[in-house]
């Protein structure tokens, strides 16, 4: 069935963005009554749609499921990456359960964030975000943050990663097997090139530990997915 | 430093394929004498450029390095996905260090063999397996099989699995963790809408076990990403 998150909820009454109007009409083409999923506010909603032609309508039939609290919370740090990238990690690691995900900048990066186009962007990783929880059938969307200065990154009191690039370094495996206990985990990803020297010192004296994922050379927009999946399996029963 | 695998050694001359000599004269613009690695039968050897101009010459320089017997080998077999799914999963699956992909007929496949246009499809997934084998630093290129008849995955005496959709299975972890011996893993995974009911009991008669990933709704082209990733955090030290 399809899913979609909704803005607000008025009663027994949904609205949606503009855009998933349009998609029932004239994507999905759906009919007078027919029944869609509903989140909102991480509930899981039975809804039927109404007035598809005119002024649709997205009535509440019953609450099928709340969001069970996630014990763990995976939060990526990554730089900013070519446009095809980032929408790749963004969709993928949404699939793959990823709480929050923060845009940091980082010297090796290649493409520098611009403000003045940074809201257009913020938007349509937002749709790329949501869109991709609602094909994976996630009852929250995952959060978006842009960080403009990676000191901010002091305050974070949870197990904190760095994927490094360094020699001799604890692998990510035994670094999760001596850390099980944690709820929340941090890691910061690199660029193309890795981290400089002085952006790892800088987040190791802030409690980061950098970790090595063994010898693969991998892309990028790789390297998220691989931690996604790990976690996933490092949590599973 | 541009890696290439070659065709052929005749003494100390390469033979590469056309396109890569074309990628070294135009795309590359490699200069006389300039250095680049060339992998010919599993060996890493430092070589160089002559003649770039005309009947360009690869004359080695040194061997580097031998590849070490990988202790585990993983398998993949894959249904007929759409072209640009599959791409994805070869260039991702190489990355992160497959042995073998085999593409196999599966009924919820939406896509089928045409024997017609097979043979151009290979060249070109065996163009996209080397170029991400150069661009990953391996020294091997995965093997790549097309096979007939789902009934050919009889004779294997590996560790056998499939990811399957059917409730209340035990999950990959714990099947990992009880079947550590093996070297050899193939994991068969189905497309869009899994396996058939049918397709699924004939392999578990062949000794194939099924397992769940887990609870996440992934698409069809990021599950050998996962099970790539997890497989390289399992087998880790």
């Amino acid at each position: 069935m399809q899913r979609y998150f909704a803005k607000e909820k008025n009663d027994n009454l949904f609205l949606l963005e503009e855009k998933d109007y349009h998609h029932i009409k004239t994507v999905m083409r759906m009919k007078e009554n027919e029944e869609i999923e509903v989140v909102y506010q991480n509930i899981l909603y039975l809804a039927c749609i109404q007035n598809v032609k005119e002024n649709m309508k997205i009535l509440e039939l019953k609450e099928i499921e709340k969001e069970e609290k996630e014990s763990k919370k995976i939060n990526l740090f990554i730089p900013f990456l070519k446009e095809q990238k980032l929408d790749f990690i963004f969709q993928k690691s949404t699939e793959l359960g990823v709480s929050k995900i923060c845009l940091i900048p980082l010297e090796r990066s290649i493409i520098k964030a611009k403000e003045e186009k940074e809201s257009k962007k913020i938007e349509r990783w937002t749709r790329i975000l949501k869109e991709a929880s609602e094909q994976s059938k996630r009852l929250s969307v995952p959060e978006l943050e842009v960080i403009s200065n990676i000191n901010l990154l002091k305050e974070i009191e949870d197990l904190n990663l760095i994927c490094s690039t360094k020699n001799n370094l604890k692998s990510i495996k035994k670094v999760m097997k001596n850390n099980s206990s944690f709820d929340i985990i941090n890691v910061v990803i690199g660029p193309e090139g890795g981290l400089t020297l002085k952006e790892e010192e800088k987040l190791e004296s802030f409690g980061f530990i950098p970790v090595t994922l063994g010898n693969r050379i991998m892309r990028a927009e790789t390297v998220p997915l691989y931690l996604m999946s790990i976690f996933n399996y490092e949590f599973m029963e």
